[in-house]
């Protein structure tokens, strides 16, 4: 089990006319989360993984509570489901740090490996691989 | 079949530093086709139906080809799926609006009908219901 | 005298927890008129001035009266002020379309044309001098 | 002098099509860091004062380097300028947690006390005034 652990700031415009965080927002949160974490997987603290050949082909979101802006962090735990060829699952809870059975949403990306200068998605390197894996449920 | 079609305008800052239209923004302009969609299909043009009492109980995206930036509105192609005692699923296409195979994102949200005022989820009543059903696919 | 006036589309999602358009918003409203302003000038049609060459050095921005979402677009009428050697200055009024009395918002933006390749200023060329000119108050 | 130091996180998101945080989005900042240091400022931990009854009447903006995306917080340094009868100015500073000289923007909002239930500003209460005046240059 190696879940990554982002503590994630919200932000006052994150509300919407409900006042509560929007739905589009924490789908935000969990693009930032997903930055962080593969930033700091990263061994020797490069550029993160993400900014340099991966996008989203789908996106699984549920919202199970509401969630409130506050001045603390919440917390958005990350792991790796399958891994594929050119693609690999991310899973998340966004929750209260303190509290594991207090989730907001569960969400589940998967993200494609993108050549972007020949404009189609390529296979995952070893290193990428091991990287991945590392962070398996 | 009854879809409703909207054309909703990009915005310039709604692409990220991959210069095409960010898979969060994706998800606002669901947002906005549903809002617009629901107060559309309202028989008096009262306030949006979403405004008054809906949340998202769960979203399901997938990214088929890259949106980029443009002066010209896209295609939000929007109709009814399940409806449930207290629920309702939203099913969307955005596409060319000239074009209707190419299409650049598929969507579904599961809204729930609930009661601010209570802080529940409430029944679908019949006139919402009915609304819902014309837009069944 | 030869304002443009945009016609803009307003997001439920441009709403903050006061039910009104957010100040921020007000400011990513102006940034789609510039955008969409200086693409519509340019005689052949080719992309936006602004996305080949300027960086915002000024915003000012007053605030007259809440502006409310609502299905219709509003107008952004934007005219260009004083143009330096390498900047220039865009003016703007949100307003109702229909009524040039009602005013939600002014503001301002100092331009600078900008060579992102050597990472500096530049001098506006004679081109982009008489684009501007034309579009003067 | 009594400024206040919030130590803001940006987004990814926060960048626009030329890489660096995009314009508006500094704007946002500003929000994030108006609502925290009344939060801050108020004695009792209680709801941010912003939160309960100012609105935005104006806002200058210098955007004075790029400001690019980064895992470090930046530094919003934040100050209240003049003291008017149901309005106040704030005044802030972005820039370089550890370098005061590097400083990414500089910006003042006039911020109007009102009183949302009768529709129309309001004076500020002496308590109000105390916890403003604590924070002036």
């Amino acid at each position: 089990m190696a879940r990554l652990q982002l503590l994630l700031s919200l932000r006052w415009g994150d509300m919407d006319a409900y006042r509560h965080v929007n739905n589009v927002e924490v789908v935000r949160l969990l693009e930032e989360a997903r930055v962080r974490a593969f930033g700091i997987a990263s061994p020797d603290g490069a550029a993160p993984m993400l900014a340099t050949g991966m996008v989203v082909a789908k996106h699984t979101v549920e919202y199970l509570r509401p969630l409130d802006y506050r001045l603390e962090p919440v917390a958005v735990d990350l792991w790796i489901g399958r891994i594929g060829g050119a693609s690999f699952e991310v899973d998340y809870e966004i929750r209260e740090p303190e509290d594991e059975a207090l989730v907001y949403a569960r969400a589940r990306t998967v993200c494609v490996s993108y050549d972007f200068a020949a404009g189609r998605p390529r296979r995952l390197d070893p290193d990428e691989r091991a990287r991945l894996t590392a962070l398996g449920a």
